[in-house]
């Protein structure tokens, strides 16, 4: 009977709420009226055999009529249904898992079988933000233990897809907390693919800054691969580069990760369980972790990065990840490029041992390269850095990774946007502050990641000694109009560089 | 310059979220781009002097122009904005009192001064549901000191207005966690202010419930008071019975206790200042608090309710609360009527000193109308009950509660719907087990709330010896098409009343 009173039919408005599901019902639709449904009820949608849980937003004008539904992006996609298509909508069975939440919030310890029962409702779409938001909350503030942040990284493994490989040996690194141009990760695959080992890297996209290494990957290939894609590349050669999103790996954390984020909250047990599935699930079990330490990095101290590694040691022997923690310096950006094109220009510069290669970006990639090398075995204690700057500065990592790239589907030289700018000192002095905040949205209202040519090249560090009318950055843009944009943000703005 | 580059025209689509603030904005428009705005990224909208917070949702069809932005329902009151209107966009800054959620997350203690600015931030409306269900979930789990409690209480009573009255002995009562039927508001109100006492009264309406007391009193008055009125009609005849929404007490409570619901997650420190918040906001100073313990209730054993009495009587001593904590039993429904007509011909059965007027329902209005009187210090302890049963079958209470709705604007006697349907035993013995949450539905479906005289005629409660062809209930619409629509759910279910 409910079938044939709450059936409504399908209308996209193309509403995109990023993971929580939200179904649109106009306010005085029978099933609200007969169903007692308001804003945020969350309700069932069942189309065919599949079935969702969205909260429900109610709507008051004639985007819909009161025998339409509309859903959101997530939502068509997890129903898999097409405009005209009916839905039958219908009350929501408690959630079960969600008293495990609740069992948690009062002190209580998870067992593996209720975090795998928790993570698999998140992975259903069956949790609102509101009740992400309660889980992570109770399980920061230190209260989980080395076990439950064991179990709740095992059910993060086992909620998506898990990879395997020929060779046995895989290796992978991580940068936690990422530091504005970054980018050793594309030299660090080229040389240890090059040494022989197996690694299958995949990256991210930008979200808030100018660019993700995927996005800077794209400048010189393509990025956009298929899993079939993935395991073909690292077949031929040992390792890929390739945007991250396609593969379904650890998705429980990629929906977590947004709701911590929006409580800017790093709660350990969370991070450990998210680094550690990500890799698991990509079939990786030599992981070399970059762990930037400074007062703008996520890690502040040295005191927080050793307790954060002796607990994810913990947990990598629990799941059989051989793991190292390398501790680096976090207080300023890495290389000199900000934008994709730019920053693919540092890398080459560094693959080609160019005279004028960021030397930051290089010892980085080697210092990183050099322990991934001892981790797998393969090279003694003491050796590996010796042996990855050989690797490097032979100009074998560079064929390698030119190699990757076709594999990939191509190679491209990164070019500069015709259209710059130089900014140049006023004074003479020593640059002691720089607001890496402001520079990066200069590059993003010049066009970055989307314009890949956009960006900014920066040429003034903290410490160095300028004089009077040296060039302190130069920002490109594909098009007049685009630089102007940026340009007229930076003269409303003073002091993006101290000198003193 | 933000100014220029960051404005975009409203249009209104009529979205209503509840009361977190949602803008809606296509994902190729300008702002969007240059910001790096995704979907639920946090902004700041400007219109005037006027600036709210919310989160974005984009838009990938043509229900917007990249030049257009909607804001949801609740934003657009806040901001008082007229569609066709330019709003400023640009970037949040953090919002301070979310590191107070944070260190409370930590472990720490809120201060009066930080649960104040973090209540003044929810009222603003710049937390959103993520973050709000991270203050709670921090705050639960008996995780707040007492002190806590009291800075929480004291700060959701200044977040809005506060009301205050020419006779100094206020009394109010509360019921923590309804029962379906549980209408005893209106007869305490009358018999307390019979005897002269102030009982500035203000109900809730049915959110998910066939009613609420004040759709009920809404059948024999008019409950939609402006402030202005409230206090005139109190100032005649020292009480009243009106709808709570217009006086903006505690408006904080209103925002948690949605959390709260959608968290499933009944926290005592929250609860407390939630209750006593809006009776100290109203200007009560003597509370009975009316506390069901059952297995469907909000507390379910003598020994929870004990523990947050103690907690409870604490926190109102602090804050100027004479409070008396009155445990009743919260097995089963009290009186007959489901839906507001019906609820409110009990409710006059009582104050009229019918035969068949409900016993429960009487008794449970006498026994915390007592209370009231003995709390008020102008009855010996030990003769309250007595002097309010006297009150009420005297008449004298019926009395009042005629001038009191007089006073509101009309006294209308409640007419019951003219379509009906009797349910009958199939077998004869004992009604055992009563779903309370089907009957609900039922009463729903055939229109209530919103149909006044619709609802349920209930003849069958626990215990009651039946015979075969005995009418357990009645099912009243006001349409043949409503009573039809109840009728075909009904015969879709088995077991709504079980029989043994």
């Amino acid at each position: 009977m409910e079938d044939s009173v709450n059936r409504l039919r399908f209308k996209r408005l193309g509403i995109h709420t990023q993971h929580e599901h939200f179904a649109y019902m106009r306010e005085d639709c029978e099933v609200c009226i007969s169903e007692g449904f308001e804003a945020l009820t969350r309700i069932r949608i069942t189309s065919g055999r599949k079935s969702i849980v969205a909260s429900l937003n109610v709507i008051r004008t004639d985007i819909l009529t009161p025998e339409e539904i509309s859903l959101s992006e997530s939502a068509i996609l997890a129903l898999g249904i097409k405009e005209g298509k009916y839905v039958t909508i219908s009350h929501l069975n408690p959630i079960n898992s969600l008293s495990y939440v609740r069992s948690k919030i009062y002190g209580n310890n998870l067992s593996a079988i209720k975090l795998k029962e928790i993570i698999e409702d998140i992975v259903s779409g069956n949790y609102s933000n509101v009740h992400l938001s309660a889980f992570i909350t109770a399980c920061a503030g230190n209260r989980m233990t080395s076990d439950e942040i064991t179990f709740l990284t095992q059910a993060m493994i086992s909620s998506g897809q898990r990879l395997s490989w020929k060779n046995k040996l895989v290796v992978d690194k991580h940068c936690i907390g990422g530091l504005p141009g970054n980018r050793t990760t594309p030299i660090i695959v080229s040389i240890v693919t090059a040494f022989g080992l197996t690694m299958p890297k995949t990256s991210s996209r930008a979200i808030t800054s100018p660019a993700g290494t995927a996005d800077t990957m794209e400048v010189m290939t393509i990025v956009n691969l298929t899993m079939a894609q993935i395991i073909k590349v690292v077949e031929k050669e040992g390792g890929c580069i390739a945007w991250g999103s396609t593969a379904k790996l650890s998705p429980a954390d990629d929906i977590l990760i947004r709701v911590e984020k929006s409580l800017d909250l790093d709660s350990e047990g969370q991070l450990i369980a998210s680094v550690l599935s990500k890799k698991a699930a990509a079939g990786s079990n030599h992981v070399v972790i970059d762990m930037p330490i400074g007062d703008t990095a996520k890690i502040r101290s040295i005191e927080a990065a050793n307790k954060l590694k002796v607990e994810m040691e913990k947990v990598a022997h629990a799941i059989g990840i051989k793991l190292k923690i390398v501790i680096t310096d976090g207080t300023q950006p890495v290389g000199r490029g900000i934008g994709p094109a730019l920053e693919a220009r540092d890398i080459l510069s560094v693959l080609r041992n160019e005279e004028n290669a960021p030397t930051d970006l290089k010892e980085r990639a080697i210092l990183l390269a050099g322990e991934l090398l001892e981790l797998s075995g393969k090279v003694e204690l003491g050796d590996g850095n010796e042996k990855a700057r050989k690797i490097l500065e032979s100009g074998e990592a560079y064929k390698k990774f030119k190699a990757i790239c076709n594999a990939q589907g191509r190679f491209t030289e990164p070019k500069l946007a015709l259209y710059k700018h130089e900014i140049k000192a006023d004074l003479a002095g020593t640059v002691i502050k720089v607001d890496n905040r402001r520079l990066a949205k200069i590059a993003k209202l010049a066009g970055a990641p989307s314009d890949k040519e956009a960006g900014i090249d920066f040429m003034a560090p903290i410490g160095i000694e300028v004089e009077k009318g040296q060039t302190l950055y130069i920002i490109y843009a594909e098009s007049r109009g685009e630089l102007e944009y940026a340009m007229e943000y930076y003269n409303s703005q003073t002091d993006i560089l101290t000198i003193e």
